[in-house]
């Protein structure tokens, strides 16, 4: 599936310094659909203090009266809460949900609910949404603030999407030396470390173990083993 | 890997709220070790009051005077950054650096650290991690809030199940040589490439920079850093 829009449904929020925030935290996500659904004290000055310099999403909150109303766009309505649910049937973490939402042959627009920070959604909000989402939390202290909660639905969204470009950057991993290279490293290192005086010439294999133990699993670059060998030949100059 | 115990350090943290949020965030995912070095105005009421009920997480709290001591115990130390930074060699997004902790058969003690809200971490700073670590973010607007990057973190090792408890982690005792070791490590280091005139005085730090990159990377034990330092003694002997 691929999620068209997403949006976060703000439920009865009490605290506006907690709707900044989360506008906030959308922003960072790249995501600017935000709904209020009755917020209280919006015009309060910790709104625009929380929300640092994602205004714009805050500016363009569309406030609603209800639930059904905030949601009435969207094709696929997804209630987030901590607490494990009667209706635990259908919830799941972020991360299976957004799997199992990719698995789908779809398009679709989401609605992200969060519900009060003191109580919640209704079981009647909950019914109107199809899934419902349970971050997984310390289950002694599961009460994670609402624009945190936010913050971690829209990162992981965030990264949903990034994941074929990582995978491709993965690819581009920094090219590791050829052993070739990495043996004249070892020469010219066990040279040096005679000259030094600091390897036994009569007994020098324990001491190359360790060595290359150390050096095997660093998995040198070409350039990181020019900048050590050109340490040994300074050394060596010395003598 | 598994992560005997993780630790957030917070560098200078300018808005006491902005503590207290962390303190809460981290105990939503059962992470309690919190070390904040030189924190401004620890006793404003909004530490508390953003800290909603994780006070036991904010008064146990470890104040430091500099980074160096926060994470001396430590032998892992990852900065996370919101910034592309230079040395981008070795950073990670959390779901990757998790990956490459998983991956490895070692259990140590990690640092997660946090630079201040308006200028992260220094360069200084930076160099005394072993990881960077990005969370992925909108390239126009990238600035999470101090506390939401502390979630997200706290999230993602709570998911992956890598941070292991105690008594487990008490089996496994971990080799890899603390930062306090490494440190000094790196000191000698300096010491003995002045010495053979590879390093250049004047201007030291980008040589350096390529050392830690290698070093950083390689997890050094105790015993391999003994060996390591012999050799820089071996060689001063000689001037």
């Amino acid at each position: 599936m691929s999620i068209i829009e997403s949006k976060i449904v703000m439920v009865e929020t009490s605290h506006p310094g907690n709707i900044g925030a989360a506008a906030r935290a959308m922003k960072t996500m790249a995501w600017t659909n935000l709904a209020l659904v009755n917020p209280q004290g919006l015009d309060d000055p910790s709104a625009r203090a929380r929300a640092t310099r994602a205004y714009d999403v805050l500016d363009q909150a569309q406030i609603f009266t209800s639930m059904e109303d905030a949601i009435a766009d969207c094709q696929h309505v997804i209630g987030v809460t901590a607490r494990t649910r009667a209706n635990a049937a259908k919830a799941y973490t972020p991360k299976a949900l957004l799997q199992n939402l990719a698995e789908q042959d779809k398009a679709v627009r989401v609605a992200w609910v969060f519900g009060r920070e003191r109580n919640g959604l209704t079981n009647e909000e909950i019914d109107l949404c199809h899934s419902i989402c349970t971050i997984p939390a310390n289950p002694e202290f599961s009460s994670l603030n609402i624009a945190s909660a936010v913050q971690i639905i829209c990162y992981e969204v965030y990264c949903s999407g990034l994941q074929s470009t990582l995978s491709e950057s993965q690819q581009q991993a920094a090219a590791i030396a050829p052993s070739q290279e990495l043996e004249g490293f070892y020469q010219h290192c066990w040279q040096t470390l005679e000259k030094v005086e600091f390897l036994d010439a009569e007994n020098p294999v324990p001491l190359q173990r360790k060595f290359r133990n150390i050096f095997d699993r660093t998995e040198l670059t070409s350039s990181e083993i020019n900048i050590l060998r050109g340490i040994f030949t300074a050394i060596l100059k010395r003598f």
